[in-house]
């Protein structure tokens, strides 16, 4: 039995989500589905984590176990002519048996996509999130860097998620607005050892009300503080989030380490 | 009777084109649709040029004539919430009685993208041609060179097209590769003083062979000298063009220009 690791980008606008829900179109079940045709037997895709519906990928990884003998770059095309537009394998490899998406990731980077002028903008109306008024991206980084490093991140998770522990270790979270014909578009990268249920649409949302000036650049330190997700901004709609990439302990997965989109472009 | 003058953004994607079709769904059609919801009276919306179907827009000019007193922000903002998501009125301006979208256009560019990488960018299926094979983008500039000046461009229009003439001018057509994340979409871009039909199409066509080594750099002087449509490439795929701007003649319009969109990004 083999362990294929894959690595895939997705315009997630038209499901609902990674995750398999009867009665609904989801990634992994359009993957499982082009796994059976490719290798003729069922196999459970497991990806790194789940995506909601309406979020994107550029660097998903899952993995699944076959008896088939198709090289990897074999299978890498096999699947993506099976699989539907919005749905790309970037890389197949062969991983070791001990891989596992979840439990061998140690580290994922989410990008958020916001417009802010007052006019949409007609091709990133599934990308990105349209904030009317304009925002502040300096204030909005300034005040993101008090959630850099370890920390409870109670605050910024859904009501009601159940996780061990809701300590988390953030490395990086720049807030950046592009220049030239993306001047409109702010975005915020989330990079961390791991994230919790809607942790980055909550961070996003609670960002959003110092970039638009309705809160202190001080305040996103106390909403941490705070421990209460009562105390952050709303959650920010889905179509903002994308998954970059995720990497994988060293030894786990052929060489350790996710397919890596840089920058904060598409 | 006022003469607006209107700049708009369209994904061209579910359009059959700029043009009024019976029976089809074009921008024109839903334009006219939302002008008549705003002003309570049909109008004729004339665009500065037809964009095929699939094409797209970020600054197309359209002007109409109404009765209607509303200050052009209000008719904006009106006219932005009766359109589909997928159009929307950047900007909207009061112009001379003789301004005349086609008539006093002076100057347009135009962007198209290629997608050069083997697997398929899910976010540019429809904004993007994807040629599978490398392109060498800096052979495709130099062989652009030949093209800019004033030339017969009668090669690059599709064959049995009626126009007065087919000479145009050629400011600029640099060919460029993205960096960063854009790194595997190659865009061309044209500024002329008019565009035969399918014009652009037929350019790219025939950089393309030369990006993929098919054709030497020197073959696309050698092309546009043949003035016939037989001596140049295939016709590219309608979705990776894009309208970016179009200027008018000074004194026609408010400011004699459109709304600019520069640069190659999205």
């Amino acid at each position: 039995m083999r362990t294929i690791k894959l690595t895939l980008a997705y315009d997630g606008t038209a499901y609902a989500g990674w995750q398999f829900q009867v009665g609904e179109r989801s990634v992994q079940e359009v993957l499982e589905t082009a796994i059976e045709k490719v290798t003729g037997t069922k196999a459970r895709a497991i990806g790194s984590g789940r995506t909601d519906a309406g979020v994107h990928a550029l660097g998903q990884v899952a993995a699944f176990r076959t008896e088939s003998r198709l090289g990897v770059e074999v299978l890498r095309r096999a699947l993506n002519a099976h699989l539907p537009q919005d749905v790309a394998i970037l890389e197949a490899a062969e991983a070791d048996g001990g891989f596992h998406p979840i439990r061998s990731a140690r580290r994922k980077r989410y990008r958020y996509a916001i417009c802010d002028r007052p006019v949409r903008d007609v091709f990133r109306r599934s990308t990105a999130w349209h904030c009317r008024c304009g925002l502040d991206a300096g204030a909005m980084h300034r005040a993101a860097q008090a959630l850099v490093g370890t920390h409870d991140f109670r605050s910024f998770q859904t009501q009601g998620s159940k996780r061990r522990t809701t300590v988390r270790t953030v490395y990086e979270l720049p807030v950046r607005r592009g220049d030239g014909p993306d001047r409109h578009v702010v975005t915020v990268e989330i990079e961390a050892d791991g994230f919790l249920y809607n942790m980055v649409r909550c961070i996003v949302g609670t960002l959003v009300q110092v970039g638009r000036g309705n809160r202190a650049e001080s305040w996103v330190a106390e909403v941490l503080a705070a421990c209460d997700r009562r105390a952050a901004g709303p959650t920010a709609p889905a179509r903002g989030l994308c998954l970059l990439w995720v990497e994988h302990e060293e030894g786990a997965g052929e060489q350790g380490s996710g397919f890596r989109v840089q920058g904060s472009g598409e």
